[in-house]
């Protein structure tokens, strides 16, 4: 029998919690694939949206993953500093096939040292933060360098995720997830990016965030 | 204080995790919004992904709804013939402002009664199954026929929620929200819909469902 592709998610209070949703519905699809949501106990976690999530392995229980990946969100303020959380992903990194992160995951990543050299990307937001970490920035939908493959903010997870199961099955597998999952995007706007929208809009947004991005910049300078 | 905006979700094992996740994740950036997910017990429930959720609200609990979202997904063939969900939905139904759904929920809210006489969608493959409810069905994105919005399959729930902000808060509510998820969708693949895919990649997809699509079938058929 082929033995299992084995996909986890760290999981945390406070993720966002489609930048793990997203890659995980269509990892669900992709033949003899196993995901686990891994956390430091099996208590649920509420994600930012309100949502709770249920993780299945602790860092302990873990298997051997081919693929790791870091999900953004608010939450992980906590984890800049957090040593079990880093070590955990610099000890279980060196096995996996890919290393990867949708949104502001690749912060963590990068926090853990994994990014040092590398190209990757982030939230647009975020992206450029990158350097400190001593990665290149590259405001990409998704970004692979050798075995790191990171995903912009929140949504491109779906991109991203599609890309992965085309690196790890092929195109047409690729493809009949896309179809079965009606990935036909049609945003009502055109407003996805801050190079598409308005730059009022984008200026606002910023304004909106500021807080929140001033609150999470202290505690990665903090590091 | 301005009242909050209620949306209810209704949640069954078996669900198709994205149908709702993907709406959570975009309704959590609308102000003065609260999310419940609904069931009939507090029970985790595992979806069709093996993501396990946790219920917020049961149907005796779950308070007055502005909107109420019915997802999809394989498990809800127990829902076509479950009498005390459907009448739960048609209770709720006369004093919600939106009755909706993403993906194949169109599937339960018209075994529910509620979509006759209405323009509807559904998943691609399920959307001409929606004149058995007296439904009129329309392939598109998202569909609005008086207070019912259906959006089509699976990832079509984003786009759905940000045409549902954009009704309930404004356009640019919705555009702020859009640019904060970089909703900038780039598919690494144009075969999201049987129209763009290659044809041969459509009836390869129709046969490996094949035996899911007649079993879910014979549940609607039966009623």
């Amino acid at each position: 029998m082929k033995p299992a592709i084995e996909i986890g998610f760290l999981l945390f209070p406070g993720v966002t919690q489609l930048d793990l949703t997203g890659p995980h519905e269509v990892f669900a699809r992709l033949p003899h694939c196993r995901q686990h949501l891994i956390w430091k106990s099996l208590d649920p976690v509420q994600a930012e949206s309100g949502l709770w999530l249920t993780p299945s392995a602790t860092f302990d229980t873990c298997p051997g993953l081919d693929l790791i990946l870091v999900p953004g969100g608010p939450g992980q303020t906590a984890l800049f500093q957090d040593t079990e959380t880093l070590d955990f992903l610099r000890a279980m990194a060196p096995s996996c096939r890919y290393v990867t992160s949708v949104c502001t995951g690749s912060l963590v990543l990068g926090a853990a040292g994994l990014l040092d050299g590398y190209r990757a990307t982030s939230h647009w937001l975020w992206t450029d933060y990158l350097a400190k970490f001593g990665a290149v920035p590259v405001h990409d939908r998704v970004v692979r360098d050798r075995n790191r493959i990171t995903g912009a903010g929140i949504t491109a997870g779906i991109d991203f995720a599609l890309t992965v199961v085309a690196e790890l099955a092929g195109a047409r597998t690729a493809q009949l997830i896309q179809l079965s999952m009606e990935y036909d995007p049609q945003p009502p706007f055109r407003a996805g990016s801050p190079d598409a929208a308005d730059p009022q809009l984008v200026a606002d947004l910023r304004e909106r965030l500021a807080d929140a991005l001033a609150e999470r910049r202290r505690h990665l300078d903090q590091r």
